[in-house]
């Protein structure tokens, strides 16, 4: 039993709203995590982030454990307090590191393969791209740092382990993600591997005061993906994730929700990891997810690409020169509600740090204040009409 | 008759406090502005420039007029409203940057010399050094724009004119720097030019809700600096700032200001431009400044020297890894009441954003807060128990 539970308080079809305990606060779902990778949610202060109504950061196990170090925050008495966050946190487990840092790099591909489009076929390492730098076998994986070439080892219990220092309340199992590049052959052996690798996470645990999420996988295949939601939603997880690349397109990542949730148990939370462009959202949450974790807010913010309500606007756009209207209007955000565009294309053209922080704050209120809407339309029974009104101004990017 | 007026209202021998009013409010000296070269000081906003007790800013009339253009700034209602920032400000007039970017960068020197202390002869430029980017003739200086190469040209009247359209409270006239490495005839000759475009910037000055600053030149030599003095002294300035190099050591520092400050007007405010490390504070407030601006604390926050009542410290050092101290347990700051050393210096070897602004928050507060002091022991009549005080714990910079 842990001591992080879940009750859903409204359904609307295959959406739902819920209320998350953890030991350190409620979260109200579906809800969206900033990204924290390294102990920071890059430019914000805790206090910034509780103002913009984050409710959950999720931090990075592979990062920490490099630096400072899990034990030095666990002799702080772990990541809450060491970030001077005292709300929910969640970690990940390593395993996407692994994968980005491995066959990520080798394949010249992330989240989800759409940065090729208009290929059929899987594509050659692009020219001067580094090896990858991990090693896989059956008991683990053997990387390097990619601060300083060292070599080090991940293995489930290793990862538990430095989750259960930094003292998170969410963790997640160790897996290992597969390229959408990679066959159904490698993708099954590593499927195995990553089954596995869930069950010796489950047996690695030994705090109660932390849910354990187990982490579906299986690539774009869906016998595997199928697969994958029976065994992991099987082993007395707290919860569950669905991780992985998610395809070639946004119609993949439609398609591997709909194989996958139906098949996890049906009273406990499921995270989306990595995912969060507002169009995402709404696929996502339709289909059963609860919760979600994007570095693309706060990194599109850092190169000055801002949401508005009809899609993104590029700040460094000299159209902005003298535009002396805030990004939107309609926004309550500190950004919005004191500086121009102007402004901040001055900022970003004179690389000036506050650029960033603003439009970090800005992407953070407007994807934190979607998701809000999202969560009212499924308690008032209105989602269809919370995505019309969306759609009805938002361009979305190309698929 | 300028809408800004100045009251001394404690002496203590040749220190004083004063009461500022401006347009924009009051400002209480001895003050420091912290420098927002772009119209921002770096990292913070304007509601934690207030905050921290910052009364006055100041900003660039070179950087802004290249970036995002004087223009720009005037069509929005001037600097407060483009920067947000509603308190006092003050501009330079570019004579510090033509220097900088001029025979500085060709004589490889800064503020004061002493980054050769050891040497007794005009050095060379260093090799792989740029060649000065200006040229300065008696009407006024051409320069290369350090941002695309393009060529500008900067006279009193342009200097004044971009510093009436940015709207400043107070603004300076145009002059030539010298550096450190000049001889006495070519200080001369520039201070003949500086006396002249002193005149030709009182001549230039439309708005009578700023108040012009004129600017003492003369190097090292005490004739000179003696003559500026007494001629930026005669002309009707609304007040005076000791600027260009302040000789080698701060030993030339302190002479400098013994020599010109007597000759001042005594009722009219004096701005010592460019300085504002702690012991220089001391030195400058005692014999008779009233304002300072310097880079340094946040400068250094940026490069991980935090201020403490002891010295410096290098938050990068290793001794810092599992320090769960603030960096100052007596400060007062954000930083200091809400995050340890450890997890500071773990956003620095980590390059995250928040850590440059962590620091300049502390580093602010610590100079703000010493002035602050320095002015209560005028008002008080005790600021020699404060600089003991101060010094008991201080180890300085070696001069």
């Amino acid at each position: 039993m842990s001591a992080i539970t879940f009750e859903v308080e409204a359904e609307h079809q295959t959406a739902r709203a819920g209320l998350l305990h953890t030991p350190h606060g409620d979260v109200h779902t579906p809800v969206l995590s900033p990204v924290a990778t390294q102990a920071t949610v890059k430019s914000l202060d805790p206090d910034e982030l509780r103002g913009l109504g984050a409710e959950i950061v999720l931090a990075n196990a592979y990062h920490l454990y490099l630096r400072p170090g899990a034990d030095v925050v666990a002799h702080f008495g772990g990541l809450h307090r060491f970030m001077s966050w005292n709300g929910p946190l969640v970690t990940d487990s390593g395993g996407w590191q692994v994968f980005s840092l491995g066959f990520g790099l080798e394949h010249g591909v992330g989240k989800i393969a759409s940065i090729f489009p208009d290929e059929d076929q899987p594509r050659q390492r692009p020219r001067g791209q580094k090896p990858r730098m991990t090693k896989i076998d059956d008991d683990g994986v053997t990387f390097t740092s990619h601060i300083d070439g060292s070599t080090h080892r991940f293995t489930p219990e290793v990862s538990i382990g430095i989750q259960e220092k930094l003292g998170a309340d969410l963790i997640l199992a160790f897996d290992e993600c597969t390229s959408p590049l990679h066959d159904e052959r490698y993708t099954a052996e590593a499927l195995e591997r990553t089954h596995c690798w869930a069950k010796r996470s489950i047996q690695a645990r030994s705090r109660s005061d932390q849910a354990l999420l187990g982490i579906v996988q299986g690539g774009p295949f869906e016998a595997l993906r199928r697969e994958s939601a029976q065994v992991i939603g099987s082993l007395g997880f707290d919860g569950f994730a669905i991780g992985g690349s998610l395809g070639r397109t946004k119609n993949d990542m439609r398609a591997i929700l709909e194989w996958t949730i139906p098949a996890l148990p049906a009273g406990l939370p499921r995270h989306l990891l990595g995912i969060g462009e507002p169009e995402d959202i709404f696929d996502a949450v339709e289909r059963g997810i609860d919760m979600f974790d994007c570095v693309a807010p706060t990194r599109h913010a850092r190169h000055g690409v801002l949401y508005t309500p009809d899609g993104r606007l590029m700040i460094h756009n000299a159209r902005f020169h003298e535009d002396f209207t805030p990004i939107d209007p309609d926004c309550g955000c500190y950004t919005c509600t004191t500086f121009t565009r102007a402004y901040l294309r001055h900022l970003f053209i004179a690389d000036e740090l506050l650029g960033y922080r603003l439009a970090t704050i800005h992407n953070l209120a407007f994807i934190l204040g979607l998701v809000g809407r999202i969560r009212a339309g499924i308690m008032s029974g209105s989602l269809a009409e919370v995505r019309r009104e969306f759609q009805a101004h938002w361009r979305a990017a190309p698929e």
